[in-house]
């Protein structure tokens, strides 16, 4: 949707420092934006290339207005100020309001009406559906589930049993809410499956990437808290609780009963062991896990990034031998 | 299903101290339970919450009795024994045989007369589907597959090509057994595809979980003996071996053609390279992997847990600088 | 489909030492070969099995065939010319071309004649499909996507907009192509989503296991290029562009952004993290991964092999006090 710089100044707060009336009608980074295109600067990394940038307008802090050859939106937070202005020139697809003749409702499901119910797709038992609901082809939302408001499961999302999600929730493919958790008790005769009966309750505003797995708690409910934004292929166990904001990038697990605070961020790869508490405003580098309580903010890592190879097998050799090269030192001191 | 206390202790072999005529009717925590609900107690760092617990009645051992303010179900076993009531009290759904007119099934398939199949379901050529099962909407179970009575899929389940499934199995949303394996022959022009084309073999009470992936042989088949437990995001690469009752617990993953004996654990993210052989009871800590044979039951591990990013920083630095500090211990002993 | 053993010799271009007449009608490993399979040798690990099997003829290097006991059928790369003989013996199955009465094909799709669109399937809007394609039960190829000829999607799969595919892909089940990037920005009020406006292109010949999830560029695309291997689970970030010819093994991820080169092999579990570049010909081993630009091929690695836990317990005590031992070393310096 065409906008002007004027109207975007206006309507998210910018200064602008430019012609009004420019209109722009898509986005593009600084190297590849045009004369129609909005761009942005938020990493001093891309600085260099603000001077050369062909955009209509560049959405920048104050500090940076000066180095920019074309019109500037000036925002404290350009990267959030971007979004919103991307947002309201990309809208979200509206969907006509019904349901697909290929969709299957259960008799005892309630869907709003103003919800989209796309193809192939199946509403479980005493499930309801909130008003302006998107649920993708393919979706699979099981019964005794409850769907507020305006939230969109995009396609092939199964949603399995239990599961209370806030307004505008955003579920990508392949997403998995409501699994069983892994509980076994060993037998001598062989593992005997625990029976899992909690649900999950999930908050407002939640994101949840593509082929994420999240279980339902073994008894009472694995929670995620508002505002939790969670990214493809991660593993969220039975009983976890996670804070407001909190967010995991791909490939991040987190293990049974661990509760999280608000705030914090795992990198790709990232997690937790199971059963253990972390504070606030946790940062979790890639590729580096939690093994016990943290009750310090700031950030945590453990993890080697690769070396040459023949460096590494050096580099393990010696560590190999530590304790060798410690009983040395221990010889010479005497 | 409500049941009382006495019924409860004769059918799973408890002595009951305590009334025998109360009626359980859920299962709680020890310290969210009520009059009507069934607790239990089966790890030592819960055992606070015992005295306070106002549970109708708690699994517990002999020697915790003692504490317990409540009814008591004493077992050897309680976390199996609390399972195996807790599926009494919260019996499976029973659904309906029969197969759901959006459902989709081969002219050659045969579906057992008390099997359900759910919408949107598809079954392939020459598949069997066994008396009793549940094949949950959105699943796809492809041609030339035999799967056993009891079995259940959750929802979004994709068995792709010839896979047999033993009794009582359990497929979890978004797995996906029998997907080519990885093999790829290089060439100057590139990769060329190895045809995969051996199939699953999937013995009794196994249960996959959420978006787990297992491959088919590319000759001969891959294999899970009965009791084998996986969890969500698991990978099981072609021809992998797994032996009775090993679990592998969630992001594990198991290169090609690895052979796991009986009882092994995984832990969370652990796994193993391709072409080993690993022994009964061997136990895999969080996010350790085996690179070789392991010939002796026990646990291993490789892992370090997270640290405070500035500590880490220098010992990696440190640990960087080993070959250095070798070289002035070298020194000073001369 | 049976074929001679002259037949295979004459259309792969090897010397057959052996009886042209020979008919294979099936392949198997060098042990468990009879009469009617051809099996080969290319792994020297695999030696040792080559003058006991009872193969109708083994392929393998001109050095191995004086040990081979049965026919020989001889190559330069016995593993590539294996996997192509082994795709004559066993074709793919044909579809027949047509759409299932339970698929959905959006007015404006445009699905090519000699197209197999399979039961419970959706294709969205603006979408067109090639001549030859095969899409699998319950695959939902989304709004804005191009698919070139005689591609597969097996089952399972979403693509879910605004994704170019070339000729002869295949996308294994519960594949997802095209979903949001992980973008937030942070604000006093929580993360705003930042709109991932960008597609994916890939190119001809390329292949994607199954639950593996590959991200929508933010602005711009996300680039595989023509050959690009991709196992299972792996998650490709947005904007991450990947050279031909490039393998990932499962598990691995590649975050935001990054460029990877030509014919570069990452071992399961391995990754890299966002905005660097790696050049041509890498490999990155098991479970490692790239945390800055690589200039230089070769092989690259930072993982430690798990250890019996009670040395590892040791290992990881005298890696926390090497600052202590610098220390003491110091001192013995002095």
């Amino acid at each position: 949707m065409p906008i002007s710089l004027g109207e975007l100044a206006a309507r998210f707060g910018c200064e602008l420092i430019g012609d009004p009336d420019v209109i722009v009608k898509g986005v593009a980074s600084l190297q590849n934006a045009n004369a129609e295109s909005l761009s942005f600067l938020a990493s001093p990394s891309y600085k260099s290339l603000l001077p050369s940038s062909k955009a209509a307008a560049v959405v920048l802090r104050a500090d940076d207005a000066g180095a920019c050859r074309v019109a500037a939106l000036v925002s404290d937070n350009p990267y959030a100020t971007y979004a919103r202005m991307a947002a309201a020139i990309f809208p979200e697809t509206i969907h006509e309001p019904g349901v697909h003749p290929s969709a299957t409702i259960a008799s005892s499901a309630q869907v709003a009406d103003s919800a989209h119910i796309a193809a192939q797709a199946c509403i479980g038992e005493r499930t309801s559906i909130g008003e302006g609901c998107y649920v993708g082809p393919g979706t699979v939302i099981g019964d005794d589930c409850a769907v507020a408001d305006d939230c969109r499961f995009i396609s092939n999302v199964t949603i399995v049993k239990r599961v209370r999600i806030g307004a505008r929730c955003i579920f990508h493919p392949g997403a998995v809410i409501g699994s069983d958790g892994f509980g076994n008790a060993m037998t001598p005769e062989g593992w005997v499956k625990v029976p899992q009966l909690g649900g999950v309750l999930i908050g407002d505003d939640v994101e949840v990437g593509a082929n994420t797995t999240i279980d339902c708690g073994a008894i009472g409910d694995t929670v995620l808290e508002n505002g939790v934004r969670i990214d493809n292929l991660c593993q969220i166990g039975h009983n976890v609780y996670i804070g407001e904001h909190t967010a995991l990038a791909g490939m991040t697990g987190i293990a049974g009963s661990t509760v999280i605070g608000k705030r914090c961020m795992f990198a790709g790869g990232a997690g937790a062991v199971g059963h253990i508490n972390i504070c606030d405003d946790v940062i979790v580098m890639a590729r580096s896990y939690l093994s016990k309580d943290v009750t310090e903010p700031g950030a945590y890592v453990a993890s080697f990034p690769a070396d040459n190879a023949k460096l590494w097998t050096k580099q393990v050799a010696r560590f190999r031998r530590l304790g060798a090269l410690i009983e040395r030192v221990k010889k010479l001191e005497k």
